[in-house]
């Protein structure tokens, strides 16, 4: 049985994530950070993006996924930080059962740019449940969004 | 100056929608309904919008962006249908003043399907702000899940 | 050990909170339904529930509180029920570990009226975590907020 | 037609807030900064205000209370900093209409302490609508509950 320690899981995980998830390989997202202080993810403009033309302006929803995507990073490196030695069975048993309960979205500005980074931090951790808050931002600072998420971890 | 009557701006703001929005047009977003009564959008299963590949789930991301979607179209029917008789380049105003001010998803069961429906009613109308509800189901009436935004119509 | 079947603990849990929630008796709450199906709490109009001297309706904070109190009913309900014969410490243990994680709440109309219900009902039940529907209305049926709260039931 | 400045305004608005708000005297609230940079209420520990009795913790109710009068507050700040010398019978008309749209809590730690701090900041303005993001805390500073608001101020 194989055992693995806390990075060498993340890594894996995160490479999993960035390779074999269909939606998010489609919309460019790449995981720039994983532990359980930080996710991330960026991604660069595409004109498949745009939910608005002639403002040239990112759709809702890929906002939406960028921000449920970091606070589902950082809420999973939580619960694998806590994991001790764990096998991969049941490794993927444990990630298999994670997934958001509910997302909130604050829409602040339009989402324009070249480069987007969603960011999450823990901000309720625990063994069932860890809510996380999110924020996009563009290369350039300009803050696009909040997003809060609970997930479920257990 | 072109004057347009309600159903006729409807179904060319639809047509637009149908054509000219990248990101819901790569997702295969079929708009079906579009009025101040409801709004529905179909989509069909793809491969790629998948966010979970061993269990063949949809990406929560669809999900949000599939409900935001909905309720975009019930918030605008509403400002259209309280149009009278608008000229082009105000209702263009109009519509382009419209946007998402924040979103609730509440992920219910597994996004698993051939078809998903996602629909909205309005909670609340008024003259600046809508709010919706929405639900997304599959082809066989299954809840996957429910959604809340407040639109600013003004 | 004394054991208690599920209707017994609901109605001991209930007598509790209708005496001893202190929040609750200052607000009049009085829980009129208590089961996985259904939790129910009402209240009359008093003056000291005011948030709006001269248009006389309900503070924002009554509303959350008796949409919160609701869901946790429900919530609550849920969990007791899935018990089988539990005795009094450990349901006593569970119960305190039950608790909100998050709430959302939309206000509809104006907090006007004589009577409130507020109503919830379980949109996703689990093990760990429940997420509840809830609505408040007033004597006449006229329909006040929607609420949607995630109960940590584990 | 008297006329008034900013200032003035604030402080009889805040006044007014503090004296004739039943809900909020009753849970002993005092508005402590009234601006459009910040909003923030301070309240004491009182046994009335108590959700749970064995753990001596506030109710959530009181919580999403506090959360939704500090939003409020910096959302109407913002808005009465924007009029230009109202008269008062516009100021009135205008904060007439001002109004929580929905208000999202997320509880991080049991409300415990002597002394609660509930500040908020807004995240986006505008004419029509205000989103606050705000913060509960206690006289250590240990971090409650956290809530998003969003206020209609046309």
């Amino acid at each position: 049985m194989v055992k693995m320690d806390t990075q060498q899981i993340l890594t894996k995980v995160s490479d999993f994530m960035n390779d074999q998830v269909p939606f998010q390989r489609s919309l460019g997202f790449e995981i720039t950070q994983f532990s359980s202080a930080k996710g991330e993810v960026k991604f660069r403009w595409q004109d498949e993006l745009m939910g608005n033309v002639p403002q040239r302006i990112l759709h809702g929803g890929v906002t939406a996924t960028a921000l449920d995507t970091a606070g589902g990073l950082v809420a999973i490196a939580g619960m694998v930080e806590r994991l001790d030695n764990p096998s991969e069975s049941y490794l993927i048993e444990r990630l298999s059962r994670c997934g958001t309960i509910d997302l909130r979205v604050d829409y602040l500005r339009p989402g324009r740019g070249t480069e987007f980074i969603a960011s999450a931090t823990v901000i309720r951790s625990g063994n069932k449940v860890a809510v996380a808050r999110m924020e996009l931002h563009n290369e350039d600072g300009i803050h696009i969004a909040f997003g809060t998420g609970t997930y479920l971890v257990g």
